[in-house]
């Protein structure tokens, strides 16, 4: 059992640590953006060092006291937040967000967990470099926060995962001790990946304290289209077509449908569709090219090409960076219209590539069962990834549904599961998905993961019920 | 402590299993390429499927027997023998080489892990993909032992390590359950990464039983040059040029030193340089692109701009595949010669990208110290990745300098240690490098894989000794 960070443990951590860096939490570290938990903690450690992390960490452990970590505060399933056991200690690295190091011959940029996504973008850029990962929150998230999560985003298809842009992670490990992996290798094979372990293990192991960053070049020339495609099955078939024509350049590849359009109509009517009817599927691709490639001419040939086998039926083409900016605001704006209508469940989910076109054929049957709704189908199709939304009727809010919630969120989870799917597919578990893991993960793999929890962290202080329950 | 598997385990297992499962042990598993260790093993296990395996697995864990997992035997380190202690059973998988699936339109292949790579290589090819892990041993490396060791090999420069390859395993683990992995998700934040877990633990944490690769475009046109570059810096310098002008296209980036060709001519003199002078340093540079793109033309504006920029001082580009083949041959034949040679010790070490020019500087030096000898510095410079290989003078031999062997190596992995590099780029740490990972690990990594390999092989039966100490 935990012990609540009370008044004397503070006092002996406080003495230990510079002044100033324990502090009373403030209201944000307590919520979170969906507002469905609100969470506990006794005071807020805000250290400027590894070595102040490390005090921290092994104070916990001494005591037994739970820590729970928080980044930028983005995250969507609750794992940053405590809402319920003894008073956590809760840890901000928002203090820690140097630069450790710049390697431009090995497009390595080495930070502190607490830089903000965009800022370590820019810093990439002014570098010359690309940093790719990319989502809706890099103006707050921390690369701290974001690496614990393994956060997907825009560029995965081409880039990867947040995981693929690590060479290597310095963490406090749950006894305090430091771990020095903030290798800059592309071979090492010294070893268990703790790298790949800690990543994605939302702060219940250890405490990324520092990264070794991928850099890659910056694509010269950037195409942006809106392509509309007769069916999911044809937006597939257009992926392998783009990827076949242009390996390694497509950016990005989101799938758009009718009812983001309605949505963005609904509530932001300044937002509009630049084609003459709205479509009913339609995939927003970014090409990223390297000099000397002409991209009008590839984006006219792929057109071409899709044209000719059915997979497109009209689109736009950006012909200027503020035209594929529009392009682009169509995609971002969508979950902003989401939240204005409110939705029933949310469903981050990811499937086999090739059972897309059957799942969002047969989900709406099994949504049928229960209730009418509206449906919003989006995301990053070139990754399987789709943000499967259930909303209520026009005329009818969400709260109405409440009571089907559940069930709503169970007939779209079995369904996945069923197709080979994930329940999570870059949101992570937090706290709101313990229960679906512990339904939909594999025995072994759930056996394995308390093994190692227990092993890493035996007296249970890091992120107390977060993907595992406590 | 573990027991032999002797005739009274043997007989037990065997009736659990289809006749002729178990079988004597042949000479070949006891073996392994540098002829350093002799295996031990009661019994070799030939299971057809996986529940066989997680029969096997489970009677070694009820039995605390140990269990080694012999791949394609190409290994070396030696992880694929045991030499000492008490007789394990020795587990193939030689027999589970089926394709679970292929699927076109996700460019995703599941085998079964006992699938050598050139067959693998074969089935992606015939589907119009490529499955871009290469090696020396592919014609007998199989995927399990593959994944098992991370591999690493040509083309990870583009494609990555073996890990990056895979987006699914299913594995035994030590209790016998199967953790049934094998998503074909791009996408899946649901729990810790124990596919990133099992690849790269040599065996010693579950049994990997069948695998989901990534397979890619294959490149339209492939183009392959022999350049020579002044130094190793202008060698790296000539490496980010190429990926800024190419990016994503160099499929391998391979360094050469003079010694590599004075070892052809010494031993195989049908091997001989294109060029009109034997250079100090050359770079073997192959360019995959898609359709569309002009090779030739592409590598004569690279060619150019590095001669500007005093890059290159020479070179041969390949203009057909057979020329494209005999650069290759260079480069594959160099080990066969180093062989034929005789290293007193070598070194497969990795190095952050700019630290390699110092180390190259550095090394000969901390070598002159001990005693003369060659150097034949090659390898995947892409990747940090240098095979720092020491020899004896000519008209000597490597037993000459047995007793310095240690020292040698010692020297090397100090020097590489000091530079933030690593000790094993490659090959990982099998039994041979079990002391090294010891004297030069992270000393909380270690804590953590000690804490891990007991937490999910709690009677250590599998492959007992290797990695870390039994």
């Amino acid at each position: 059992m935990l012990n609540a960070a009370d008044d004397a443990f503070l006092a002996t951590l406080g003495a230990k640590l510079p002044h100033g860096t324990l502090r009373p939490v403030d209201a944000r570290y307590l919520t979170e953006p969906r507002g469905r938990w609100h969470g506990l903690g006794a005071a807020v450690a805000l250290p400027r060092t590894t070595a102040e992390v490390a005090t921290i960490v092994a104070a916990c452990n001494d005591a037994r006291v739970g820590l729970v970590a928080w980044g930028g505060g983005t995250g969507l399933v609750g794992g940053q937040l405590q809402p319920s056991g003894p008073a956590p200690l809760i840890l901000s690295l928002e203090r820690m967000t140097a630069t450790r190091g710049l390697y431009p011959t090995e497009a390595v940029l080495t930070v502190e967990a607490g830089a903000i996504l965009s800022d370590v973008q820019s810093r990439a850029a002014e570098a010359g470099f690309l940093f790719p990962l990319s989502l809706a929150s890099e103006g707050s998230a921390r690369i701290g926060g974001l690496l614990a999560c393994n956060a997907g985003g825009l560029n995965v298809l081409r880039y990867g995962n947040a995981r693929d842009l690590v060479l290597g992670v310095e963490a406090v490990m749950a006894d305090g001790t430091v771990f020095n992996g903030l290798k800059r290798l592309r071979k090492d094979n010294t070893g268990y990946d703790l790298r790949h372990l800690l990543i994605g293990s939302e702060g219940t192991l250890g405490i990324i304290t520092a990264a070794s960053l991928r850099l890659f070049p910056r694509p010269a020339t950037a195409l942006t289209a809106l392509l509309v495609t007769p069916s999911p099955d044809t937006a597939l078939r257009l992926l392998t077509l783009s990827q076949n024509l242009l390996p390694g350049m497509i950016s990005a590849f989101e799938l758009i449908h009718r009812t983001g359009f309605d949505f963005l109509a609904e509530t932001m009517p300044q937002i509009t569709c630049p084609l003459p009817e709205v479509p009913e599927w339609s995939i927003l691709i970014e090409l990223g090219l390297p000099a000397g490639l002409d991209g009008e001419t590839l984006m006219a040939t792929l057109y071409g090409e899709a044209d000719e086998a059915g997979l497109v039926t009209d689109g736009v083409i950006a012909t200027s960076g503020q035209q594929s900016a529009q392009l682009w605001q169509i995609r971002e704006m969508i979950p902003e219209a989401n939240r204005h209508i409110g939705a029933v469940s949310s469903h981050d989910i990811s499937l086999p590539l090739s059972a897309i076109p059957d799942f969002i054929a047969k989900a709406p049957a099994e949504l049928a069962r229960i209730d009418r709704f509206r449906v919003n189908c989006f995301g990053h199709l070139g990754d399987g990834n789709l943000h499967y939304n259930v909303f209520p009727e026009r005329g009818h809010k969400a709260s109405e549904h409440e009571a089907q919630r559940d069930a709503v969120k169970t007939a779209i989870h079995d369904l996945v599961d069923s197709m080979g799917g994930s329940v999570s597919a870059e949101h992570g578990i937090g706290r709101l998905k313990v229960k679906d893991l512990e339904t939909y993960g594999d025995p072994a793999k759930l056996a394995a993961m308390r093994a190692i929890k227990t092993a890493l962290d035996p007296n249970g202080i890091l992120n107390p019920g977060a993907v595992l329950r406590a």
